[in-house]
């Protein structure tokens, strides 16, 4: 077998590199020094990853995502197509993954629980200690001296780590047999022996700053929480890309990737990577470092847990979907790769199914649904779409793969939140010409989440689009118009875009939009189905995700992606994983909630769910067969 | 500061470096790529590392073991000498550090303990498991389930590694759903929850080898026993010589070296090298893998156990000689780097304090004094000197600093028991000329401990030495002559040695061998007035260690080292220290009787003992300045 010589240029490099018959395009590059990001984990599905093919012959083994003239202009994509002999390559800018701080739209408001107090709240303690200094006559060694002073304040059993133990006698020396010891006593798990984290040879006064972390793994965005545990209060918030969505942008995806080579290790790595730079900036925020740190919980749906402790989640993604552990034991700094004090306490909260994780448990717990009166829906939109149906005597949750459309995957002009993205748009209803409103106010690269409901609720209400979303080609106006991957919607012309191409809105994309609001709302219509619930009896419909901030309700009830309900009931609570997170880093009563929550929630499978088939398909339509369900619409509708 | 150019020389190779002024010529030669070996730990003590400067000026901070001659020829310490200006040194042959694989010397005769019952006996438990499969209707995660099915097998708590976790799932679905578990149980501490070491997906019979291994590290040697468990078999034994010895032969030069820079962790590099090519030997004759050995329990003196965990010794080394722990923690393959199982257990055997380690307290346990009726002495002739003295109603202990002198070192040629070693001699009482054994046959190049020991005790009886150890240099011999270091004593003329050089006994050797056997008898003597017992009263005198089963027992009494009683309670037990580290491999009661001699077993400390410094003093005499003591000498010299 040959080595062909392949050159790829981009707008800023030239690299050549020798690979084999049948190397992956994507792999050369790599090897090349060039990095070509697959939102869609490498399968062909998101057509991102497009170059092309200048000179020579490439095999492509999938065109699903390219049109005829793409391809005869040399296009392939990268993550599909296979070097067949020497090549020119030319690597058009890519969608860059913006490694934007979201300082403005994540910060939450946030108030230290009402009379939390340190002392009967927190698992760490600090202890201060003065043990008999050692002497011919008492020659006790010093774990055992030091274990003796413990017991005395009313530890009984402690361990060590080996790590900790190579530092205790020259601590304990320097500190002339005065040290604060710092402890986490384990009160949720009694099976559980303390563990010394810290021994300080200076006196750390009961005032000193005592730093821990909440973390949400989210798919798309990493949130991190810096929380000073003396006073309760968070002092820092930072946000940031998962690093893990340049090899997928849904779980799904992302599972996929971590499956082949050493994708696993790759996985966790990006996620250390995205988990350890927010620390870095948050503690020098706090003016503090990363190793004064002593403890950390860590929310995310069971696929980002798994990806970060390096543990296998194919059998997440394939029936009958089961995770190694819904449960983790308690981790250390150390053991996980995070940056705090080596053995700084890393918890893990825990979920209760593969597609119900802790980023759900923590949502529940800070929305406070498991102590409601009335019977409340929490709904987490996002590429999952969990839902939670339940009250303080009863949950009930189901998770309804509704696909990334809502983050703008699998749509032709999808694009995340980020500056260039449509986020909201009209429709003329007499001229059917849009006016949209562009992220930053430049002019518009794609639409977002938001701006593809809002675009969706108008067409259908302007009647472009009939119930089951097919386009009005009989109305005149050259942007209704028959297209490639058949009738489409011209959004923004060229002259007025970015790269100077239509941004359109074809039947391909509708159906996705659809079958990802009609899974949803199936969640929900299965859930109160399975209990018995009327969804007007629903007192409260909760929207946690940062995703869900930015909905304009009126338009996903248009949809049927929302319930048609009084809008008073609607309230959006923005990152309710990481305030979960929160609570249960600073109160062992609240992460003993989280964990009977995991323990009481009922979890339904979907996928082997008639009513959700039923429900599912009845809500392919807009908004939905049974117009009945949505009697506000049907007036609007009357009205135009 | 400028550099300078180094060039070293030696037999075999030509090295060139550059170094500033001020690097010390050990370092020089270490960046150069030439180890020069530092018995005594780079404190100017031994004079081994000298080297010949034959171009350029060194500074030498210290010439206490080099002759005018010498340094007129150029002869510096590596290890004390500095760099001033460009130099040629010639690096002459050292005694190198024999890998010898000690095959027939160090194997025991071991039998299985009679009545050895891997069911009651071994913490180990294999566990074969039928787990029921997932469905989705029993969406159960791994980890509970295979919880689940260990609680219906006795096994409530149970804990598991993330190293392990990240296997688990791929692990059940191999074994489709029946595996056999391998569980660590701790009987001798109820508040370590079980441990899960290994799943295995194919299903392991009652019948298959189980393996564990037994070491003792000792400060020379190393020895490791590769055990199959469910026999107790002891199937293989090797031993090779601690690659710490390069670094120091002392525990003292040790400690020292392990201060400066990164001796620490070259401490520990070195002495798992030993232990993991012993591991890999071991398992190689027995046709298997170091992976699928399960548990190691070591011993070894305190220093040994420190520093093959990281830990600092310094505390051991100065008054009040204090451990960092006597008892350490169970851990597993992977925190110590043994190259087992990562998940197997370590156990490293329980000590009683600084110089009283694990290899005490487990050649108590293999010796059986903790059960014997009448009061037995337990002696372990080495560095450090180790004594017991009890019977199964109390156990006191003392470590007498007896120094390397035994072994060779500190004394002008003195060397190791290897080949070339004079072994054992004998003086004419007439003409005082020598005839000598020589290990391997050969000529000789110096003088092992036994070697030493006879000649000590043959230049008293033929009255070459008086009872202070003074030469008679009255005696009309050749052999006797004035020299550097005093009066001296030619054991072999230079025609006859490998190098061509006289070897010498001087007067600076004799005062370091007094020390060495006064400090050991010393230690007996202040044992038996603590607690009452008079030496005669001692029903058996237990010789444990190596270098033990080479002593001579006639000479060693003649010299005072050993009390004069009768030989029939003399008995030699070689390496205890490994035989106790097998008995707690194989039986967790054993390991239990060690923690509970560890516990009871009084230590005296020597240091601040007037008792020791009179018995010390006394005994600084051949045999001793009591005669009354050593009757059977007496009558010895009375017929001579």
């Amino acid at each position: 077998m040959t080595d062909h010589t392949i050159t790829f240029l981009s707008d800023d490099v030239k690299n050549t590199v020798l690979v084999p018959t049948g190397t992956l395009l994507v792999e050369a590059a790599r090897k090349s020094g060039i990095e070509v990001g697959q939102p869609c984990g490498g399968q062909g599905r998101c057509g991102r990853c497009a170059v092309q093919v200048t000179g020579g012959n490439v095999r492509r083994r999938s065109t699903l995502r390219l049109s005829k003239e793409a391809i005869e202009q040399g296009f392939a994509l990268a993550c599909q197509s296979t070097v067949e002999g020497d090549l020119n390559v030319y690597i058009p800018p890519q969608e860059k993954i913006e490694r934007r701080l979201a300082t403005d739209r994540t910060v939450t408001d946030i108030s230290v629980p009402i009379g939390y107090n340190i002392q009967s709240a927190q698992t760490l303690q600090r202890i201060h200690l003065t043990l008999s200094p050692p002497s011919t006559e008492d020659q006790t060694d010093d774990w055992s001296r030091l274990k003796t002073a413990l017991r005395l304040q009313g530890i009984e059993e402690v361990t060590c780590s080996l790590g900790l133990m190579q530092k205790i006698g020259s601590l304990l020396r320097e500190g002339d047999w005065q040290v604060s010891a710092l402890i986490d006593t384990f009160p949720n798990d009694r099976t559980i022996p303390a563990r010394l984290i810290t021994l300080d040879p200076e006196h750390i006064t009961d005032e000193e700053p005592l730093w821990g972390i909440a973390i949400d793994i989210g798919t798309t965005t990493v949130t991190l929480w810096l929380v000073e545990l003396i006073s309760g209060e968070v002092r820092v918030q930072v946000a940031e890309y998962n690093s893990q969505i340049a090899r997928g942008e849904d779980v799904i995806s992302r599972i996929i990737f971590a499956s082949k080579n050493n994708g696993k290790e790759e996985m966790r790595e990006r996620v250390l990577e995205t988990i350890n730079n927010l620390l870095d900036l948050a503690c020098k925020r706090a003016n503090t470092l990363p190793d004064q740190v002593k403890k950390a919980t860590i929310s995310g749906n069971s696929t980002m847990i798994h990806l970060l402790l390096g543990i296998p989640a194919s059998s997440i993604r394939l029936s009958p979907f089961i995770t190694t552990a819904n449960h983790m034991p308690p981790l250390s700094g150390r053991e996980v790769g995070v940056n705090i004090d080596p053995d700084g306490t890393v918890d893990c909260l825990p979920g209760v199914a593969s597609y119900v994780g802790s980023d759900i448990t923590a949502g529940v717990l800070s929305s406070g649904i498991d102590t409601a009166e009335r019977v409340t829906l929490f709904l987490d939109v996002g590429t999952n779409g969990e839902t939670v149906l339940g009250n303080r005597d009863w949950l009930v949750a189901c998770a309804c793969s509704a696909g990334p459309a809502f983050e703008g995957a699998g749509v032709l002009h999808g694009m995340r939140a980020t500056i260039g993205a449509i986020e909201e748009i009209w429709v003329n209803s007499k001229t059917y010409e849009p006016t949209y409103r562009v992220i930053g106010g430049g002019k518009p690269r794609g639409l977002c989440g938001s701006g593809l409901i809002s675009l969706l609720a108008e067409l259908f209400l302007t009647g472009v689009l009939d119930k089951a979303g097919n386009y009005d080609l009989e109305l005149d106006s050259p942007r209704i118009r028959q297209g490639e991957h058949g009738a489409e919607y011209v959004v923004a012309w060229g002259k007025e875009t970015v790269d100077g191409n239509d941004i359109i809105f074809s039947r391909v994309d509708i159906d996705n939009l659809l079958r990802a609001k009609a899974a949803i709302y199936a969640g929900f219509t299965v859930l109160t189905d399975q209990v018995g619930v009327k969804l007007e009896d629903v007192n409260q419909v909760l929207i946690g995700g940062s995703f869900g901030k930015y909905i304009n309700v009126e338009k996903a009830v248009q949809i049927g992606l929302l319930p048609d309900m009084p809008w008073e009931r609607f309230d959006f609570l923005g990152n309710t994983s990481v305030r979960g997170a929160y609570y249960a880093l600073l109160d062992w009563h609240s992460r003993q909630r989280i964990k009977e929550i995991a323990n009481r929630m009922t979890y339904i499978e979907l996928s082997a769910n008639n009513t959700f088939y039923d429900g599912f398909m009845s809500a392919m339509f807009l908004p939905h067969t049974d117009m009945s369900r949505f009697p506000t619409i049907e007036a609007v509708m009357n009205k135009m």
